[in-house]
């Protein structure tokens, strides 16, 4: 299957198809460049969700069932969910997503794990493509949910259109993700497994870091869903929120310029891993590794020996 | 303070001239050229041991647990937290700092937190370069902490000599541990509250993960420690393996190794940071701005955008 097929039956939603194009993105492979320009212009439509908070909290049984409450209402669903792989346990953790399983009958659902192998910048350019895919399959929602905290699920906030941090009660769930820096990216908050003792404290403490940020009266208010995942309640509301601040996207025209930024991160980081994929071959005197040994025994510093990799690059000398 | 003046002092040991010296790492600040390189010569002393874990575990307590035992072996130690900066919370949750004053009085003990502003890669040069910062002003350990999970958790295994991996009994840690592939990267384990209910199944759990990769005879076997770090218990034993770990490190060679790969994921990082400074001041019609909004409106697809950019920074074409 040459890349004109693959683009053709992705557009078609071929399962196939899309598979082995989101393999190609994970492996990194030189077939990618044609591919994502072949995509490119079917690209813009689908509504992506992201989905974040600490391990533990519920991530995957929520995206069970917004999947159910999207389904619910009509909308195709792509599911992608970002791990970071493992030497240790390969996909086996993936075991997770076989509750998942639920929806491998229905056609309009399609959900598929990624790993991504520490690319620089994480999620940088590898999610971007991804969903270039499953947008480009005619999805028209696609979730993204990634595994752990930390600096890729702050990332996930500039893939997606909406953003959805998820805490529970009784884990100080609200004060780590502060910590972690996801309050400020989040346009819907879940509390889930609402059901049990501390939610109302976790809703005070979430309501009160949340109205610590000024917004004007124009502004997205983050609304805060308290939910059970395990037993649907509150998913479709949680579902009903998401779409209205897509709607509120839309009618802003944040929308577009989300997109943009997305768009520019993407760019930039296909940049950045062009020229980093020539550092380590650059010539023997200034190559990377030689100038690695001379900094790590003291002989040179990291500034001057970026200067002299820069200059083997033949980029124009910084001004 | 001009440049020479700053590395003296930070070389001498004073506060405010390495308080100083991070400030300026945290802020990206111009003037770390002439700093980083004359504080080049003097770095390479300092044993660097990184600590990991799901928030809860009780990272702090352990690490202020860890001063303690390596401040009776007569070592100096310098702590180095850092954090993702949130525009929500500011310096406020550093707070949990607060119970590290135990050490304030002691000459020998320097303690800072460090915001990480997202820099493109994370923790990418602004840790190694507070790393330089404290190793050169002559601190025999320096103890380095991160708020989270996920990518930064892993990226601090690249910083460091030693990486101990945190984690408590009932929390599913290992198990998530295992999902952040921070499993991989530890070269000494604690589950800490070890006398919560769960501890023999968290360390069963733990042993089994660690015995999947496989070792030779040559390589380091890590070992886990049970802790009650609010007691003091077990810090003892575990600031012993972790000194273990490093006598291994330099008898092996493998510090030598480490070390140049820290230097060459700085040099790049630096190299990158250059170079994506200019992404954005290219030229009007090749500009990263008006790519991206061709890229976002499905006009052009990020490759040929990505080409475009090269051509700009005056980078030789990508063979």
């Amino acid at each position: 299957m040459n890349a004109p097929q693959l683009v053709e039956r992705v557009r078609g939603g071929d399962r196939r198809a899309l598979a082995r194009a989101i393999t190609l993105v994970e492996n990194g492979a030189e077939e990618l460049r044609p591919i994502m320009a072949g995509l490119a212009p079917h690209t813009g439509r689908a509504h992506v969700v992201g989905f974040t908070g600490s391990p533990g909290v519920g991530k995957s049984t929520t995206t069970n069932a917004v999947v159910r409450a999207a389904r619910a209402q009509g909308r195709s669903v792509a599911v992608l969910a970002v791990d970071p792989s493992s030497p240790f346990t390969g996909g086996a953790l993936l075991g997770d997503r076989v509750r998942m399983q639920e929806h491998s009958a229905d056609p309009e659902v399609y959900i598929r794990s990624m790993a991504n192998r520490g690319h620089l910048g994480g999620l940088s350019w590898a999610t971007p493509h991804a969903l270039r895919v499953l947008d480009a399959a005619g999805f028209d929602v696609i979730l993204v949910e990634t595994v752990g905290v930390g600096q890729s699920e702050v990332d996930i906030a500039s893939q997606a259109d909406t953003t959805v941090v998820l805490s529970a009660p009784g884990m100080g769930d609200a004060v780590q993700a502060a910590k972690a820096g996801v309050l400020e990216v989040g346009d819907v908050f879940a509390i889930n497994k609402a059901d049990r003792d501390g939610a109302k404290s976790t809703l005070r403490e979430l309501r009160q870091m949340i109205a610590m940020k000024d917004r004007t009266d124009q502004e997205w208010k983050p609304p805060i869903v308290m939910t059970v995942a395990s037993r649907d309640e509150g998913v479709g509301e949680l579902w009903e929120r998401v779409e209205q601040h897509f709607a509120h996207l839309e009618a802003s025209g944040e929308l577009t310029e989300r997109r943009r930024a997305r768009a520019r991160g993407e760019v930039e980081a296909i940049v950045l891993e062009l020229l980093r994929a020539r550092l380590g071959g650059v010539g023997a005197d200034g190559g990377l590794d030689t100038l690695a040994r001379e900094v790590a025994a003291g002989d040179r510093d990291p500034y001057t020996a970026a200067d002299l990799l820069l200059k083997e690059l033949g980029a124009d000398p910084i001004p």
